[in-house]
């Protein structure tokens, strides 16, 4: 049997973030629940409920397969003129622009769209760091997102569920730049079993006044806290176990479409 | 003797966040060092090399006396004008104005503008929740933020240093919403002690290629995480021990002034 996780923790003030150890290079095809329970292993913790588990997107990415070979991609007009204004390589921005709903911003070294997905990123998270080649001069492939992050999220929770009894939180992060602040943070691309928007209209202050901010974006607060330990270069730590972390009983689980903001409602595009 | 507790922690695979107990109601001229150490003794915990501290900007901004008495505003035209198309009281809307460098954008409920520190933000962060006053259905007065969170930081944890004997790392930060994204997220204001901005160039990833990302804003990160224990309403948690940060030990230590994106850089105004 399993027992869902996602119970509201009393408590509430202290949360631990643990990165995983021994999670190894991970190949089209792998289990991830498996490499992940196998973690949690050497890491001598057992899931418990109210565990959340994050995992870099990179290495869902690389599980689903979602590898296109440079070799293959035909370049198109439009990609060679972007790529020219970008001073990217015309393949990657082709490739930047099939997952790609618009392009918001194009400048030397900056192509920033609107992903399929609605996320709006730098050059549609097209990855061509920490892949696999024998040449570290030539990119011959580079890493799209996952098809559908809620659901690959969704997916393994279900899967660490079956394999350890215990039916984690599970956020698929990734790092982003923003508008107007230098720097990348974790946010969450992909969420299951909390509400990665916590609405919090209704509540009251200290003083009982009705609270200004009004949705919290949990699950990327979630991502964020787990990219610290995580690591972006050598370290290879893509798997954080989150404990502790707590949201009222009664908010509804969302996926991290909900972070999504309206394109009509936004008013930085 | 004060220790440095900004060591890089070799491990950096497991970090605490523990919201401190204890914190009473800030008033002006409060000693926050003084009121932070009597949490960390009610928490049970001590200082140790390497700790950080996130502090709400509420609270400092309540030590500072940052209050604004809005029966003292004198309205002007343009206020007039904008709190029209916004839909807010013409006496904040002179506050925000007053703390602003320009308005980016206004909107029936959105004002969004560039604070005169530079931070891109809602209301230039003028805060009229969680204040004390007798009648919760009239707002007499309003928050501003600290003058220059940098320095606060950079004051509280030398006044830390003084109390307890560890010079901790410490944020102020605060809840903003995002373009393009739901929900709000902890950003740092102010930072002191270790690299708001973490320059990653000249770092290789696991296959030796340069990585991509360049820049983490590790200070952003620190203050998303805390905000997970700090809680928006009746929680009033606002201090948060941040145990097993970790950077490499060459990185310099800026504030968090370092992340804010030069105007001529930024494409999102």
């Amino acid at each position: 049997m399993t027992v869902t996780a996602n119970r509201f923790n009393p408590s509430g003030s202290r949360i631990e973030l643990i990165a995983l150890p021994a999670i190894p290079l991970v190949e089209p095809g792998a289990d991830l629940a498996a490499l992940i329970a196998t973690g949690l292993e050497a890491a001598g913790v057992r899931l418990q409920p109210g565990d959340s588990l994050v995992v870099a997107q990179k290495i869902v990415s690389k599980a689903e397969n979602r590898y296109v070979r440079l070799t293959e991609v035909t370049v198109s007009g439009r990609a060679r003129e972007i790529a020219r204004v970008v001073g990217k390589d015309p393949r990657i921005v082709e490739v930047v622009l099939g997952e790609s709903r618009a392009v918001l911003r194009q400048a030397p070294g900056v192509l920033v769209v609107e992903h399929r997905l609605g996320f709006v990123m730098a050059n549609a998270g097209v990855d061509a760091s920490n892949l696999e080649h024998e040449d570290v001069e030539v990119v011959d492939q580079v890493l799209l997102l996952p098809v559908d992050p809620d659901a690959s999220a969704a997916r393994l929770a279900a899967a660490l569920g079956e394999c350890t009894g215990v039916t984690p939180g599970v956020v698929i992060n990734d790092s982003v730049g923003r508008a107007w602040r230098n720097g990348t943070v974790g946010i969450a691309l992909g969420c299951n079993g909390f509400p990665a928007l916590l609405d919090r209209r209704g509540e009251r202050d200290l003083f009982g006044r009705a609270l200004q901010i009004t949705e919290v974006a949990l699950a990327d607060q979630v991502a964020a806290a787990a990219a610290l330990v995580q690591g972006e270069a050598a370290e290879g730590r893509p798997v954080v176990l989150v404990r502790g972390l707590t949201w009222p009983a009664a908010a509804p689980a969302t996926g991290a479409s909900a972070l999504l903001r309206p394109r009509e409602q936004d008013l930085f595009r």
